[in-house]
């Protein structure tokens, strides 16, 4: 069901002895393909990159990422690009001769349902409270225990996400998407730099939401704001963005926000940036 | 150079698509063999059954593991056992259709220097803070990134290890070892019940100082203690013990409390425990 280039070459497997697999030792991102084309992969790319930084990984070129997306994923699909610190002795040093591995997957492509767009998503409040660890904060690495953890705390399938809080009740993201609010006319999302996962779309919705004057700010988040707020909507690549129909007893409409943004997105991925 | 045995069978390599890889969701112990002899099993095995329980997977059963660690290092190594959720389909959750993976491995023998445990060795602080996170502390997963960014602060040989605060500047561990003082007549060592991996030598160190009625206190450290402290040594299974003897300009002597312990490990793996 899904296929996998492991250094470029079609492989079901990867060594044993691989640091991803070890330790984590790596980071990925999930990438949208309609027709063959990566979607949103200018800053797809570019946090892959800067991921890669913020562990010390040297990252592939973006030219061989998209060549071999193209080659496992030629039509509809869902890809994935993991990039690890490879293979190398036991023990958490890594000397010169660790050469990362690259994985390049496909999934089948997601099924987004129209009525989801329309009438938006039932979610809950996590237990689990996200660690603090700006060294790791808004990198898609590879040590996504907590979202694991998280994740498993349902399993009523009418909630779709969960809304993940710090360990001081800042709200910060859901288990495996971003969250934004419309409050007094502003959009606002949590501020990253504690802890998250600074996905690809959320970086679009901002910058999509600059480009059309919509004010925005990106800073820490209360769940009280959360309740106050007018719209609540969920964004990650491959849901586009979902809007906030209910956190227990909490109800919104899908608001004007949600609608715009969504389009843009759409025009956005049409357009081909 | 390493060997492997992937779910019982000899293997060079792991599924693209396991979860071990793809979210570091697993859990893994390292584990010292003589003469074909798993060293302090016993500890080994119950830590990892916790740790398995405490992510929510089946742990492989004992005897399977133990013949399977005899199979792959007849005679001297460094044994790891690792136990992944499986493969799944994409995404956080899981079903109950993942089965675990389970891989042990086998790694050359340490090459412990008796200069080591004679003369101590040198640490340092690591600028990294540890995240507090009391859903996973004391697991030993394979979210590990924190101990690789800690690890990699520092290329200077003759530094052996790096000690490791949590936010709020309490000391919690070293890398890749557990820490213990020499304070007051007692022996201290911190409580991982926020962050931080409980090897099993720690464990062992514990109960044999309880066994030898060896005052012990489990409890918040702080970095004032371990300048103040008498003396200092690292524990963790391949290592054994270390004595520290510089963690910058503090220095220690390798004091009598580390030179029984490590004489009680020692009567306790030749005994078999």
């Amino acid at each position: 069901m899904a296929s996998f280039l492991v250094d470029g070459l079609p492989a079901r497997s990867v060594e044993a002895g691989d640091r991803g697999l070890m330790y984590g030792d790596g980071v990925f991102r999930t990438i949208v393909v309609r027709k063959g084309r990566a979607l949103n992969w200018g800053r797809q790319f570019r946090l892959l990159a800067s991921d890669c930084g913020r562990i010390g990984l040297a990252c592939p070129p973006a030219a061989l990422l998209l060549e071999e997306i193209g080659r496992v994923a030629p039509g509809d699909a869902v890809a994935k690009v993991i990039v690890t610190r490879g293979v190398s002795g036991r023990g958490y040093a890594f000397g010169e001769e660790a050469a990362p591995t690259r994985i390049v997957a496909a999934f089948p492509a997601p099924v987004n349902l129209p009525e989801v767009a329309r009438d938006g998503v039932r979610v809950r409040r996590c237990a689990l409270a996200l660690a603090v660890q700006p060294r790791l904060a808004g990198v898609k690495s590879l040590n996504r225990l907590e979202n694991i953890l998280a994740r498993a705390e349902w399993c009523d399938p009418v909630i779709r996400e969960g809304l993940l809080a710090d360990g001081e009740g800042r709200l910060v993201e859901a288990t495996a998407s971003n969250v934004f609010l419309g409050l007094d006319g502003k959009l606002v999302t949590p501020v990253l730099s504690r802890c998250g996962v600074a996905g690809a779309q959320r970086e679009r919705v901002l910058d999509l939401a600059r480009a059309a004057s919509i004010p925005s700010e990106v800073r820490d988040v209360s769940f009280v704001e959360l309740h106050r707020a007018d719209e609540v909507f969920l964004t990650n690549s491959v849901i586009g963005l979902w809007p906030v129909a209910a956190c227990g007893e909490r109800r919104w409409e899908p608001g004007p926000m949600a609608r715009r943004l969504h389009r843009l997105i759409e025009d956005d991925d049409a357009n081909g940036s």
